[in-house]
Formats: C-alpha cells, sequence, structure tokens
C-alpha cells in the first residue's frame, strides 16, 4: 500500500464538518491511511465570500439541519438540531485547534466542541464552549496557555498562511479531504478520499 | 417490501444531474424500488435565487467539473469536460421532458441529452440537443408534435405547477429525491434515498 496522507481542511465554521469530525478516525484506520487535521481560518477568508451558506427561513437551510441529524443518527450520534447558527468565533475555535494539532489534542478537542454546539447548544469558540473542549481533550489545566497561544501573532499569522495553502489547493468549503492533489468537497465524499488515497482513483 | 416510489426532481439546467440520470435506472432496479421522474422549471423558479450555483473563474467551478468527470468514469463515462456552461435553453429542456414523462420516453431523452451536452457539447435546450435527444428516444419522426406541445401552453402551466409542488416539498436544487416526505438532495444521495425507500431510515 502506498504511503498516503489525506489533509482534512476545516473550519469550525461548518456544521457538515461535525460528521466528518466524528467519522474520520474509524474510516482512515480500517482503509490504513493517515490523516491530517488542517484547519483554515473560515471560508470567507478562503473564497472571498460574504453570504453565510445556510440563511435562515430558506428550504436549503431547513435541508441542512435535518440532513445533519438523519446521518447523524445513522452512525449512532444524538444531536438535537437545530442549534444557534451560526457560530459564535470560528476564527477563534480554528486557531485553538491549530495549536491542538502541534500538540496532539486536536481529534479530541474538535469531537468535544462539535457535540457541545450540536447537542448542548453551546457554539463553536464561545468561551463556554473551548473551556469545555479543551477540558474534555484532557487540557483543563492547560486551558490559560492554550488561549494565550491561539490569541497570539504566531497562530493567528500560521492560520492566514494555512488558508492560503488551502485556497493554492483549490479548497474552498468545508470539510474538503486533499490527496494526491485531489480535493473531494463535503462529508459525503470521505469515503471518495480514502478509496483515491489507497487506489488514486474511485 | 413496501411499495415505494422516490420522486426523482430535475431540471436540465443541472450539471450534477447528469450523473443521476445515467446511475438511477440500475440502482433502483437493483433495489426494487420504482422512480417517478418530475422535471421542476428551474432552481431560480424554485427558490428566487438569481446567481448561478456556478461562477466561471472560481475554485468551486473547476471542481464542479472535475468531481463530475471524476464521478463519471468511475461509473464507465466517458466526458469532456468542461463545456459550456449554462445550459442555453434549461426550461425548454425540462418541458420536453415533462412531455416525455407522460409519454415514456423521459428516461432515454435525458440519457441522450446530457451525453450531448457533456460529450458532444451541445447543451441542454439548445435546438441541436433537443432533436438529437429525441431521435435518441425513438421519437425522431415525432420531434414537431413534442416540441409544438412543449412550448404550449398546458405544458407550461404544467410545469409551473410542478415546480410549486417541488418547492412545497422542500425541494431547492436539482437533483433532488424525495420519498415519505424525506428530501436527498444530490447525485451523492442517491443510494441514500433508495436505502430511505426500503427501510425508511439510512
Amino acid at each position: 500500500m502506498p504511503n498516503v496522507t489525506i489533509d482534512f481542511w476545516f473550519t469550525m465554521g461548518s456544521t457538515y464538518t461535525c460528521l466528518s469530525v466524528a467519522r474520520y478516525q474509524a474510516l482512515a484506520a480500517r482503509a490504513g491511511v493517515a490523516v491530517r487535521l488542517r484547519p483554515f481560518k473560515g471560508v470567507g477568508a478562503l473564497t472571498g465570500a460574504t453570504a453565510l451558506p445556510f440563511v435562515e427561513g430558506t428550504a436549503k437551510m431547513r435541508y441542512m439541519w435535518r440532513d445533519i441529524e438523519r446521518r447523524a443518527a445513522a452512525c449512532g450520534m444524538p444531536l438535537r438540531l437545530p442549534v444557534a447558527y451560526p457560530a459564535p468565533a470560528p476564527v477563534r475555535a480554528n486557531r485553538v485547534a491549530l495549536v491542538g494539532v502541534r500538540e496532539g489534542w486536536a481529534a479530541e478537542y474538535l469531537r468535544a466542541a462539535y457535540r457541545l454546539w450540536f447537542a448542548e447548544g453551546l457554539g463553536n469558540g464561545s468561551e463556554a464552549n473551548l473551556r469545555a473542549a479543551l477540558a474534555e481533550a484532557g487540557q483543563a489545566g492547560e486551558a490559560e496557555r492554550i488561549l494565550a497561544l491561539a490569541d497570539g501573532a504566531e497562530v493567528t499569522a500560521a492560520l492566514d498562511a494555512e488558508t492560503d495553502a488551502a485556497r493554492a489547493l483549490g479548497v474552498f468549503g468545508s470539510p474538503s479531504f486533499v490527496v494526491d492533489g485531489e480535493v473531494f468537497w463535503g462529508d459525503d465524499h470521505l469515503e471518495d478520499a480514502i478509496a483515491w488515497a489507497r487506489h488514486a482513483k474511485l
């Protein structure tokens, strides 16, 4: 098997990213592929879009909540949707995630943050979400240090640089999986990205 | 097995609908579910959207062509993408499809029309596409009658009524699969719609 890595690009402002956060580790382990978590700043920073992808009162937004609920149920996640959208502070949540990637606790933080948002209504990046998610990721005693680091100039610049890197690869939304130069957009395409990593085709 | 039917809502202005048109019959037959083809007027008429979903020069548009090409290759369809977008006359193409649904040749017409668009560059609804697709659907001798019917007041009103029905169901894009009140949006979710039809869950 080739030594392949999937880059899982995301922003914690994204709703559908919840599903990939819940699913990627088991799928990747079963397939024998490595996944690298790569937060970017946000979809607006990536593409210049000024509108949110989902607008209150539209059929598309109602569909999004129902779709996530249905798919979460299929993988055993009990969610209470809809919740408040957009998330209060996704950029800060992403900066914390970048610290987590460096320090090795990002996967646990992501799972906890999305559970707190979608099952308990504490939106990503809110002070309550950040502190509880860090605690669930085993970082309760490190929260002050981590938040200071995440709010600092170096991490802020690093997240901007990652956003530029994502854009250069053709990423325009979250979640996106990049393998061998191929972009796969959306939780629905996680399996396709894994298949591509294993066989370089679908 | 329950006697279930999936409503396959579409507009021929949609690019991704190509994949579902190519795939739905074999999948539905294997699963023992019936599929009803239901054209609507267009996404703008459905949702009030004034912008096209894909804009020239964006990462999202480049991704859309690559994604369709990749997925079409995986199911053995040789396409030559990108082609001119948007299609020249999707509303007229949809009116012809509605006549085809009534008369029983819509599936063949749809497959032919999308092959002509995506492999030969003749956009949906263009005179050349309509005549060639009708011929491939065994309707060469009926083309004048069919086009006159499709351009008439009754079919025009019927397509508007279908568009209203789609909107009432929560449809906002193409392709959409509706089964038992559940909407599944996108070719990626055709298998989910079939699973829902068989088991009323994913």
